[in-house]
């Protein structure tokens, strides 16, 4: 299977690579023209550095070659694997995953990533249950919700939609989810485990499980590499690295207080960029021949989209494609494999807590 | 008070650096020959670069500059600050911390480890309360014991000597400890939180705690630097590691797997060496004016000591004097830290329970 994917290339004509040009922008015009409109913690060194390397850069031909890491691929792939495993678990013990979500307000984005997630579970067999509550609801209403979900034994996965509330305590309503049925993989104890030796986590977050899902199903070699991971955020940047060290990589983290992130990017086999700032990785960031994965999923405006924006991730696309040897697009790399994760840790619970080989 | 331990230098004739010339090997003679008589882990490139570099380092004249980071005198005014804080305590609300220590066989280092445990509990007004049990007891002795002193108001903190006996799994006799009286901080949930931004551990564990104390006490700047860790032990590495990231350093961690050692230590502001092998970390692995932090306590044959061995640290203490800013010896340096830090998170404990400001 990796063979067949790997032939995708950002420049050749294969199915991944036509997602790929669809998502890139035109060649030389608009490569890494998007800034980000949020502010750059990044300091003033990395700022000048983009600056400086932007036009030398551009004024060379393109010689694309890395090879697209398609997400959309893999995380149907996953979808479909996850979806055999449910009928086969149905048919044996006559048991169906269950996931219950639960949406506190009504956030346009986080009904949207609701209304995807069931739709998910619904395609591979999952059952899945909501409860919404109004954004004026207690810290005690969500507590109830969920200890009503800890005890339901159809129920084998428990997701609270983030962001809560401001007068929520995240850490509270968190801790509360049942560590078996704690899906998303941010209990404490679960990333304990996971920067452990000797020690396994019951969940993996679903996104950093989804950066290193797609580095094994390319068949990149993660042992004795330098990985360098941008950002450091709860959910992705600090357990991907504890995953990519669990790999026996040598990680390096690079954050807001790092005062050489080109430097040590530099160094990398693997980059994984999850800062949230547009086109913060430039070519000169990048080792030829490294792999690239692009955690980013960051609004710039753009005047010719419709929607008088577009989504670009944290690494310059078109920069990154002449000197990487493989790359994840945005959207379509790291994205959907997000949820695919999520349905796959769901099975992973349901089989766990029914002893189900 | 920093300033005044700071005038200490590796070869000036202050209280410190009697210490380290009494620990460290007569110049030129004895520097590094010592070789570990433990396998080494780092691969067949890191041998072959201390081997090359040897002689060359050897040639020149030396010239000592780093300050010596005394351990053993700020493990005494941690003492000293934990007793007055206890002899507070107790004048105040009439309470008295209270430590338990389960020794499990009658391996001699850990009988000697305890007794120095009791002993430095009892110079700082702390009870201790030890439970031994033979070596072929059982797992369930062991968590019956762990959890009386759970249940025991007069205890506030539970230390389960290790290494257990093989037939125990450490796993759910430290797991059986409450979080509460974690002391050592090895419970995942501890280190889930250390790992997490925006969250704190309820200990941390007292090793790299008493890394991240000589640190600060030494009014060395970690925000922003380069920090490599050497080894990733739960015990110490790892946690070093989080530790460093907390305090916003740019963290690399080196293992076993890492291929060019030499070329990340090199490039670090602050070294932590946890990795276990005698001279590891050679002059040349030091960037000049580096500040290194050597947890390994190794022994090495010396015919000329009594013992018929001596102990050394991972880092080659006569190249990195001549190298680095600062630096702590072995014996010394962090070592005395550990206990030090052990009777600080038990009177932190005792004032948390009892909610002592």
């Amino acid at each position: 299977m990796a063979s067949s994917i790997l032939s995708s290339r950002c420049s050749l004509s294969s199915p991944a690579a036509a997602v790929a040009r669809a998502l890139a922008p035109p060649r030389m015009t608009l490569a890494c023209r998007f800034q980000s409109s949020v502010p750059m913690p990044w300091g003033s060194m990395a700022v000048r550095s983009v600056a400086s390397r932007n036009s030398s850069l551009s004024a060379v031909a393109p010689e694309t070659s890395a090879k697209v890491i398609d997400g959309k691929l893999v995380s149907g792939q996953i979808k479909n694997e996850v979806a055999a495993e449910i009928a086969r678990m149905k048919d044996t013990i006559g048991i169906v995953p269950g996931l219950a979500v639960i949406l506190v307000g009504s956030r346009k984005d986080s009904q949207t990533y609701v209304r995807n997630k069931k739709k998910a579970c619904k395609a591979v067999g999952i059952n899945s249950y909501e409860v919404n509550l109004p954004e004026d609801c207690t810290e005690e209403e969500v507590l109830k919700h969920i200890a009503i979900f800890n005890d339901d034994s159809s129920v084998h996965g428990i997701l609270v939609q983030l962001p809560l509330p401001r007068h929520m305590k995240e850490e509270n309503i968190l801790n509360a989810v049942s560590i078996e049925k704690d899906v998303d993989g941010f209990h404490p104890l679960n990333i304990g485990r996971l920067a452990m030796q000797g020690r396994d986590p019951l969940f993996v977050p679903c996104t950093p499980k989804g950066c290193m899902e797609l580095l094994h199903r390319y068949d990149i070699e993660i042992k004795g590499k330098r990985a360098v991971v941008i950002g450091r955020s709860n959910i992705v940047g600090m357990p991907v690295a504890l995953l990519l060290q669990k790999a026996n990589a040598t990680v390096s983290m690079v954050h807001s207080y790092t005062k050489n992130p080109e430097e040590i990017t530099s160094q990398a086999d693997i980059i994984v960029s999850a800062a949230g700032v547009a086109n913060l990785v430039r070519g000169s960031w990048i080792k030829p021949g490294a792999v690239v994965i692009d955690v980013g999923i960051n609004p710039v405006d753009d005047a010719e989209s419709p929607r008088g924006y577009r989504l670009v991730g944290d690494i310059c696309y078109e920069e990154a494609c002449e000197v990487a040897s493989a790359i994840t697009p945005v959207p379509g790399g790291v994205g959907p494999m997000t949820i695919a994760m999520l349905l796959s840790n769901t099975l992973e619970s349901a089989k766990r807590i029914h002893n189900f080989k």
